[in-house]
Order: C-alpha cells, then structure tokens, then sequence
C-alpha cells in the first residue's frame, strides 16, 4: 500500500486539475436544457473509469439518463463492492449569490468551489484516483469493484429501483459503498452506519360543505380546525413519546455500545442551539439530542392550511382543514405497518362531527448496516489510515432512498463513506469539496478496497 | 291607528314605485367612483324625509360621507325614538349572476330585487313612509323621532363613534331602532334582542430561526405546528367548554322565559344540518344548537398556516405556524378583560421551547337589551299589529357593532325591528326584498311609534 500512498502523493496536483475538467461540465439534470451536457457528463465519467483500467465500460440506458457502470472482478474468492454515486448535479440558482461560476472551479483556501464537487461529481471522482493508484502502480485490486453511478439522483432517482431490479446479476455483491454525505464535522471522519425512513401523510377534516359565519354558525358546528388541532395533539403525550398503539414495536433499541460512542462526539448543545435559533431543544425524554435525531423516529407535522391566513381578521368558520404530517423511521420500522397503525388510531380519535381523510404520501424504509459490521468496520480502519484519526461510527436522520433500494433488491449490507463537510453546501451557491478531505478520502478509499478484502 | 293603515293601504303601489328610484342609485360606498351617487342617494334620503313631513332635515359632514338628519320632536312628554339606518350598498360583483341588473328593482314573485332592497335603503323607505302616513293622515307623530341615516356601513361605519361621540345631544333619545336584519323565517316575524361581540385574535408561533430538514433535525426541536396544536386543543374540553379561567365568569345565564320561547321556534335540527352539510351538530353541552348560536360564547379557529400546503410532500419542520382565533361573546363580556385572560391562560400552557406573539385584532362588546325591556315589548305588539302574528324574540350570533356603540355612548336600550328574511342575498347577487313585508313592516312601523308612545 506504500506504493499506492505514493502515487496518489505523487499526482496530487494533477487529480485537482482532473476533477476541474469534470466539474466544468453542467450536468444538471432537473433542467431539460442540459440533458447534453447530463450525457456528456456520463461519457466523461466512463472515458475516466477506462483511464482508470476499469473493465467492462459502458453506459447503460434507462427511460431517463444513462447509468455508467464499469467493473473489474478479477480478484477470486475476494469480496466484491458494488461502489454508487451520481454524477448529476443541483441548479445553480440563485446563480448570482455564487462568489465564482459554478461551473468555473475555483480554489479558494484549500476547498475547491463548483456545483458538483461535494454532492457527487467529487466523491466520485475520490474513488475512480483510488482505483487508478491501484491498477497504475500494481496492476490490480485487492477486491473487486463495480461501479454503478447514475444520472438521476437530483430529480428522485425516479428510474433507479426498476434498473436496480433489472441487473440484479451486474450489481450482484457483498456490500454497497456510497461516498455522498458529509463528515460529522471538520477535522471529524465519520462512518455512516444508519439511516432514518420515512412515512408521510396528508390530513383533511371537512366540517361543512362551505365556510360558513363565524357569528351565524359559531356554536353550532364543530371546527375542522379545531378538530385537526385536538387529533394532532394527541400524537404525543408530554414527553414527546408518540402515541400511536404499536408505533414503538419494531423499533430496534439503543445498543450500549453505540450510545458510549456517541457520548464522545464533540457535540455542542447550546451552540446547536443557538445555530438553529430555537428557545429550547426540546425531544423524546430519556435521549440525548443526537440519540433523538439518529436513532429514535418522530412524529413532525410538515404543514397546516385552514380557513382564512391573509392580512387582518375574518370571522370565518372555516370548512376544511389540512394538515401534513409525517414521520421519521428508524430500524425495523416498516412504513407500509406504521401507515396503518397511524391511520387505525387517527380514525379512532377523530369525532364524527367531521369527515376525515387520510392520504398517503410517499414512504421509506430506513436502513441499517449493524454497527459492528465487518465492512463498516473495514471502512472505519480505511479512514484512520487516510486521515489519520480513528472515525467515529454514527448515523443521520435523514434518508438516502437508495439504501434501502439496495437492502432491499440485493440484500448486502452498505457502509456510507463520506468526505464532505456539514457547510458543503450541497444544494445551495458555493458548494465546495474540501482538499484536504478529497486527499485523504483517495487515499481512505485505496485502503477502502484493501481493508474489505482483508475481511475475509 | 285606522286612519293611517288605510292611508298606507291606498298608497301601496305608489311605495313601490318610490322605492324603486331610491333603489336606482348606485350608492356603492366601496367603490370611489361611486363617490357621486353615495352623495346624492344621501340628498335624496333628505328629500324623501322632507316629503315625509320630518323637520330639521339636513346633511352632516363626517370625513366620509355624510349622515342625513332629521327630527320631530313635537311630542313633548312622549318618548323619543332614534332611528338608524344607512343608504349606502354593497358592491354587485359578481354581477353577471344577477336575474335583472341591481340598479333596475324588478319584481319578480311579491319580491322586489335590486341591491339595497334588504340591507338597507328598503328597510329605511318603509320608516319613512309610516312616518308620512302619521303626518299627512293626522299631522302628527304619537312619539318623537329622530332620524340617523349614515352613509358607511358597508364600509365598517369607520366614521360613526366618533359622530355619535360628538353629536350626543343631536341624538338623545329613549330608545334605538333599526331596520336593517332578517327575520327568523318566512311568515316567522321576530324582534331581536341581543347579539354577540367579538375578540380576535392571532397567534404566532415559532420555534427556530428558518425552516429545517426534517430528518436532519426532527426530534431536537420543538415542532411549532405541533405547539400551536396542543395550545389550541386545550381551549376547550371535551363538552365543548371553553377552558380559559374565568371566561365564563360575566357570562349572563339564559333565562326560563328565553329558553322557553326558543323552544317553540320552528327550527329543524335535521334540515339545519343538512344544509350545513355537517356529519352531526357540535357544540356545548347542555344547550339547544339555537342557545349555543345566540346565546353562548364561542372559540373557534378561523385560519390555520404553517410550513408546506402545497401539492405533495415537502419534509420540512417548519420555523413558524400561525392560527387565527375568536370568540363570540355574549352580555355581559367585555372583549377586554376576555383578551386579557386568554392571553395570560395562552402564555401559561405555552412551551417555552417556542416564541409565542399574540397580536389583538378587532373586538366588538355584546349587545343586549333586557328580554322584557318594555321598548322590546312594545315593539314586539307592533310586529304583530303589522303582520297578523305574534312575533318571536330571539337573538343573533353575530354582531352589529353600532348597537354597542349606541348603548355604550348614549345608554339607551335598542331594538332590531327587521323584515329581511334570511334568504335575502344581502351582500349577494338578487338581492331581494318581500313586498308583503315591506307593506306589513309600514304598518308594523306606523304601530311602532304608536306603541312606543303608549309605554309611559
């Protein structure tokens, strides 16, 4: 491995200069405009994968934008990755709030800023130099590797689950690698281990078939307002417990270990606090503030509409109320059996004075890797060795749809091994990747390969 | 008494055609280009007064439009009555709904439709005709009257306490009336006595600086849309009680006699209901639908916002969530005191993991004159002179804040004498009025002044 170090050391300045190239391309695949450039982006991709000696290049076509896959399996009874990313990027607007173009990148104080390069285009690009250290200067992999990185995933990777069904053979693997998130913080590697699902719904109350006066009819009918509001606060009791029968069944306890190591995160209440501007924190008792975020589901409502919300006062009974509402997931919660648990006990606790319905809105699972296993453990031994601290092992929660996908169809554990930093940026102006985290992140991902292969 | 109901009789039709001309000016207050009819409907009010028989007649100045006077006091030791009423109208958008144009009154099945018909130049008209036929008949009044028509209530009477406040002597009387409301049904004639005030509030919640993902953040902070919902949802109890302390204190009970006459009402639950469009009635327990509309006080939400309302699910904890909210109240709350309650019960069940701003909007005192005020009486005698029915006495959930102004500056009972059904399309297209009840509510008047002189 000293070798490899040596030539990811060596080409250094010329990886930067590579990765610039890759980032000039506007790949934005939400806007129609650019569907050349979003093609001409998975081109380059694959022509750096053969750069690289990847194997089996080539772009795959789906409904929407191509997949670049490529491979190289030439390391018998030795496990193999399946590596994810995308090399579709966000819109750039507010184009004018970028302090340089975003398609220009610039490196200012030892991060590079353009769109793409935390969020994917440059972790992707982290791994394709790791490789390339490896078959440059030894002439293989100690695993093997496929790489799978699509063009969707800004838009809802809306054709990823039918194409992940459809080349269960090309994607075949022991665990799936994704390098798209941020580090818990500068100067903080961070192994990903789990992952937060989602269940989301929309509440409508009708009280009347139309709004009535608030002085003719107040008294006589019940307030769908009102109504939402009582069901609602019913959702939780005082401790910030949820209270839907059954809602805390699958849910996958707190191991001692994982709450010893979180316990050592440099994890700063008041000034999270004071960065979200909140009066208090406030969550589910008996769990610290990461403990609530990571690894406990909640009950959020996502918005309300009722009656009159303009300027000044309408005496208005009004005749429907809305609200959405969901919940954040966590291992084993099912969303399909928290949907209708919900449902059950909304239904229950809703008077008859009003018309009630549910709908359901899109769903996630949540995903876990156990966190103490053998790849994420390999991966974590990867990133001392590339940044030279010992990573800590944590989870978010937020969802990364495809994890579950590949759970799912795969059924392979995932490690998500993430060089970005929380201020990335990542769907906002001057989005920027670290330098020194693209550096150390090649060479964590060459010992990445190494570390999985000595798994077994 | 003879006399003068024959006289009304011979000169029926010539009403009509009368009222017709009045009806032809578009006195829409609202709208500025209008300023010139508002103007001249108020001359025309002075002339018809003037033929009438009325003295003193004149137009006051406000800073608005003015307010036509006249007087007759040449009853000395007879009670005086103030009549109010307003001859400026609503606007007619959308008008294309209209059967006939509403500045052209046609009669169409006993009903004469044009805007004003109803609320309120057709209500005034008939005043004035029972006062012509007292004074061309007998050359005389059996009370004496003063006159008040304004010319901006459909504009919210923004220049009148100021006009009541500096003309009190103008105005002295013994007793307001004012033609201006429907009827409890069709062939159901009804005095009303009291109405509800008002106080109204809004309610901003929020619970960090800007909206946040919420999965990245759900479980640390305090949901302010959830906030808003438990804050509302102990409002009331589950009998529908308002639990804010001491906001039941100056309410004044419902009366046997009240209660009684109620009951013989003609009101359908289930047809009521129907036409709500209601699953079931709601309300207070331990009173009829008509008690808790007329004679109970109300919470109600009447706007409700907060994070995304739009089209699918957006995942969003959001930064703030508003409600709008009121109470109806009844004699003897004082909207004041009520907002100072509610806003120390709000403060107290309030988390404190949340900013809470109340902002005061408008309130309006309740209005009430003694069930068996002799005026109430003696007009209720009239009603049914006019009409061949005994009237019903019942209140009115809404408000009509001049009522309050009047008993609050110049101390005098009130008494609602209105022969507008409730299918009058007030501030609606094909507004209407019956010209049986027009004819029967002349009479009804002649006999009002007479019976008003009888009380002492």
């Amino acid at each position: 491995m000293n070798a490899v170090v040596d030539y990811i050391n060596v080409h250094r300045d010329r990886y930067v200069e590579e990765l610039k190239q890759y980032l000039a391309i506007p790949s934005i695949s939400a806007q129609p405009e650019h569907a050349g450039d979003v093609r001409r982006t998975a081109e380059w991709t694959a022509d750096a994968l053969r750069a690289a000696g990847m194997e089996n290049v080539k772009l795959l076509e789906t409904p929407g934008n191509p997949v670049v896959y490529a491979d190289w399996l030439n390391a018998p009874g030795k496990p193999t990755i399946l590596f994810y990313g995308h090399y579709d990027v966000q819109p750039v607007d507010p184009v004018e709030l970028w302090t340089t173009p975003p398609f220009e990148a610039t490196v200012r104080d030892g991060e590079i800023y353009a769109r793409g390069s935390a969020d994917d285009k440059g972790q992707v690009f982290m791994h394709i130099k790791a490789i390339e250290a490896h078959l440059k200067q030894g002439g293989s992999l100690p695993c093997n590797i496929r790489f799978f990185v699509e063009g969707e995933e800004e838009v809802g990777s809306v054709h990823l689950d039918e194409f992940v069904r459809d080349h269960k053979q090309d994607l075949s693997a022991d665990v799936v690698v994704i390098s798209d998130t941020p580090m818990f913080d500068r100067g903080v590697p961070s192994i990903c281990y789990a992952l937060r699902g989602l269940a989301y719904f929309q509440i409508d109350v009708r009280g009347t078939k139309s709004d009535l006066h608030s002085g003719a009819f107040g008294g006589a009918v019940a307030n769908p307002a009102m109504v939402l509001a009582h069901v609602l606060s019913q959702m939780k009791d005082r401790g910030g417990r949820i209270k839907i029968p059954g809602f805390y069944d699958d849910v996958r306890p707190l191991t001692d270990a994982e709450r010893a190591e979180w316990k050592k995160l440099p994890f700063n209440e008041t000034r999270y606090r004071k960065e979200l501007g909140a009066p208090k924190l406030f969550g589910e008792s008996g769990y610290s503030t990461l403990e609530r975020v990571w690894a406990r589901p909640t009950f959020d409502v996502n918005g309300l509409r009722s009656g009159f919300t303009g300027e000044g006062a309408k005496t208005v009974l009004p005749a429907t109320a809305m609200a959405k509402v969901s919940m954040r997931l966590v291992p084993d919660q099912d969303p399909q059996k928290i949907g209708d648990l919900f449902e059950a006990y909304l239904r229950k606790i809703c008077p008859k004075t009003v018309e009630l319905k549910i709908t359901r809105m899109h769903g996630g699972n949540p995903w876990m890797t156990e966190f103490d296993n053998k790849f994420v453990r390999a991966a974590g031994r990867a990133i001392e060795q590339g940044f030279g601290k010992t990573p800590v092992f944590n989870r978010e929660g937020g969802s990364i749809p495809v994890m579950a996908t590949f759970q799912r169809e795969l059924g392979i554990p995932g490690v998500l091994f993430g060089v970005g930093l929380p201020d990335e940026n990542a769907h906002a102006p001057d989005e920027k990747l670290d330098l020194g985290n693209f550096h150390n992140g090649i060479i964590a991902s060459a010992f990445l390969y190494q570390e999985i292969a000595n798994t077994n």
